[in-house]
């Protein structure tokens, strides 16, 4: 499959592209400042102008997501806004343009993660931004069948757990094998409106 | 208690507002064009206003929210982005500036909706805003113990299904008194980051 990849330079985006590829796949890489194609996903004039350079692609992958992390005290109404732009709305382009350009058995596949479900302190903004995109991904399936939708949603990677483990302290981190394998699940099986929780 | 009731005009909020004060409490109604608060709570400046009008509150209260109903193909990034304005954004901002302003054991209540979970055609903005509400909520309740958050997430009402009841085929609606009911268990009661489904 020709595969549009958003996030693709990120720690996870790097792996799941490499993983996509092995597999056979033709991977469109997308990111802000590398990759085959160099556009902001949070501008939907940048997506509409993304999809026009990519022509037809079969599968929309992404792994794109940033929102702010402070104390509940300290996190002001712009940062839940740029939590909302930075890892919701994007997404949300992604699919809503995406619906005219990819194949009628299409898929998206979007980036959630463990704090819609288990919250951890300053990380209030994070829970808003993925609960918001688990429902989204629930209710975009059931409109747009056979095109399908499904979110990833991983705990802290075991890669990362030097940066951020201090933040999830006994929650069992997981490999990033076993996070792109729930992409590869996404992309090429034929569930829709899932939530894959790792 | 002294109680604040945001969206006090609606059908929920009138219900509520009867409901708390049939039970003793002291109701400041807030709505955007009646009420003894007029303000409207999508607007961070008005939020601030408001409390400042309103001195000490012991519990706040909200029924308020608003999304856009249109197909995935007609939903426009403006219109997801209104449903964050209108569902998301004013409550967490009740929140934000509330942490200051009510009691040490004072609790927020806010309004989701059954399309965090169990989507409709044409509800996909309303379910990103519901799921981003209960994820915020859950992750807030960590963090400003011991104040206290709730969401009361209800399905259609049994007294509005004559308006939408087309919209929920085969979905048991729930009476205005047993979601009222959920109002005060979490105004009244000591439970916190839960999502009271009705």
């Amino acid at each position: 499959m020709r595969i549009l990849l958003a996030g693709a330079t990120g720690t996870l985006g790097t792996y799941v592209g490499k993983e996509l590829a092995a597999r056979g796949h033709d991977i469109l890489a997308v990111a802000r400042r590398s990759g085959d194609l160099r556009y902001d996903i949070t501008d939907p004039a940048q997506v509409s102008a993304m999809y026009e350079r990519a022509g037809r692609v079969d599968a929309v992958v992404s792994t794109a997501g940033h929102t702010p992390f402070k104390a509940i005290t300290e996190l002001t109404a712009e940062d839940y806004l740029a939590a909302y732009r930075g890892k919701v709305a994007g997404q949300i382009e992604l699919v809503r343009q995406g619906l005219a350009r990819i194949g009628e058995r299409g898929s998206f596949t979007l980036i959630s993660g463990v704090l819609a479900r288990e919250p951890i302190p300053s990380g209030s903004a994070a829970s808003m931004a993925n609960g918001a995109l688990e429902a989204f991904v629930r209710a975009a399936a059931i409109e747009i069948a056979p095109q399908r939708i499904n979110a990833v949603s991983p705990t802290v990677f075991t890669e990362s757990l030097g940066t951020y483990g201090d933040y999830f302290p006994g929650m069992e981190p997981v490999p990033l094998a076993r996070v792109a394998q729930a992409y590869v699940r996404s992309v090429e099986g034929a569930l829709t409106g899932q939530v894959f929780v790792l």
